[in-house]
């Protein structure tokens, strides 16, 4: 089974699309890189770029995607509701396939040390690429963003970054580069107007109230729907299934009489996720995704 | 998205190892072919070979893997459990990705002629690649088995083949080639010794029963576990999905006051009908294969 790293990288520019595509074009032109997706994102001013390759081409495209970003995204003119400090903002690798997680920490400093060393921008490590336990969390990490950095990085110690110099670059700021598993985005709509009930269900699950491990949960009114819903973010489905999630937040919902009307699935999920909901729904004993015929095909 | 075609030649040979390497070797050595599986079956005496390709390369396949077990197989020395009427005895195509079921029509039709006319075997087509209604059964065409036909093929007008001579091959016998939707083997285990009502559940959703359509069940007792099975094919899970197969054994099983166990998938299952599994488990809305991360890498 061949080797695929992911990479998410998240830039500051969604409006201007010839800049995006200059971006993506930089990227995939790393041998061995296959873009699986763009999304420009105008509200935010930001372009999220989705694209897989084995340990060496990775590191290339990620490299060669943020010379670019660096040559075209201006920071100081920079405006959106989306925190952020970098062109290149944030820089995560993802094991998918005949790597492990260390794999992609290593991608990650590699990655972050040749930027540093040769586009002059400092690096922050975050997630399971952190040297430092407060960088764990990526929030930490982005707090007072572009323009709080470009103090802070001078005068505070603890913002002192992992690799590059300790002076935000002048328009394309510093970069939170990490390695963490695949995200799923998994809302549930509720057949209720109850705005409280979702936010406290919410509350309840996330692992930031004592609730499931590697869950982000917030409540939120869908007024055109006339629902409520629970959106989500799994951090680590292997550790908290998406399917322990629905059936958490089922019973959250039923325990004060509101109906669960429909789940969704934001952008990509991984096989294995769904090969968990089969073998929960049918209860399988014994199920993997080597079962699947596609699969056998493609592989 | 490349087209792709499945090809599940069942073979009169599940003893001698050496035979069937040799027949899956003629069979790979078309050019564009991939074998996903050789399953060879003693007690039936019988193999069944799983392979891929576009539609012109399982065409040549198909027409190499005939040739050999035509060289290879003596059907007038063969013994097993399993009726049977070829050396090569059912072909059947299989559309998977990018190609219609009147595209395997066509490339069953293409193939048997080719094999009737080069290898003088009586050609009789099934399920959506017959010609006539009496022949959409497979267990109709092969009624009478190779011993049978011998005699029957000559006299009987209802055995008048599709292609080729009015009379089986002396070694081969005769070749059934279809064109059909990918199966599903299923079973569901249920805490009970009531092997009666396993096979009164089995009786009342299969389609013979008045049941769900393309659905065949049957009841057996599994002593080793001390439980009783209810063991389906899904002959076209397009129409009843397997998330409906299981919710109805369930209803019926707990009509009778019977537990559900377990289930289990039997050898491959395709990617979509996993999708609908995760689309029921979840109340999606909207889901689709395209959204699965390895769909994208890999296609």
């Amino acid at each position: 089974m061949a080797e695929v790293v992911e990479c998410v990288p998240n830039f500051s520019e969604g409006r201007n699309k010839e800049v995006v595509d200059k971006i993506a074009d930089a990227i995939s032109s790393a041998p061995g890189i296959k873009i699986l997706d763009v999304e420009m994102d105008p509200d935010h001013n930001r372009s999220v770029v989705t694209f897989v390759g084995n340990k060496q081409s990775v590191q290339e495209g990620a490299f060669r995607g943020a010379q670019a970003a660096a040559e075209l995204i201006d920071l100081t003119k920079h405006q959106g509701e989306h925190p952020r400090m970098g062109a290149l903002d944030v820089l995560p690798f993802v094991p998918i396939q005949g790597v492990t997680m260390d794999d992609c920490v290593e991608v990650a400093h590699n990655v972050g040390a040749r930027i540093a060393k040769h586009l002059k921008i400092p690096i922050y490590l975050y997630e399971s690429a952190a040297k430092r336990s407060d960088r764990k969390n990526l929030e930490n990490v982005r707090k007072g963003q572009f323009e709080g950095l470009r103090e802070s990085i001078r005068t505070d110690d603890s913002k002192y970054p992992d690799f590059g110099p300790r002076e935000v670059h002048p328009t394309a700021g510093a970069i939170a580069v990490g390695a963490r598993m695949p995200l799923i985005a998994f809302n549930i709509n509720l057949r209720s107007h109850d705005l409280a009930a979702a936010k406290d269900i919410a509350k309840k699950i996330r692992t930031s109230g004592g609730g499931l491990p590697h869950l982000k949960a917030l409540g939120f009114d869908l007024k055109d729907k006339g629902m409520v819903q629970v959106s989500m973010n799994l951090t680590d489905y292997t550790v908290t299934p998406i399917s322990k999630v629905f059936e958490e937040v089922g019973r959250e919902a039923e325990a004060r009489g509101i109906e669960v009307a429909e789940g969704e699935i934001i952008g990509l999920i991984p096989l294995d996720a769904i090969c968990d909901i089969t073998t929960r729904f049918l209860k399988l004993e014994q199920f993997t995704s080597g079962q699947i015929l596609e699969r056998r095909i493609w592989c």
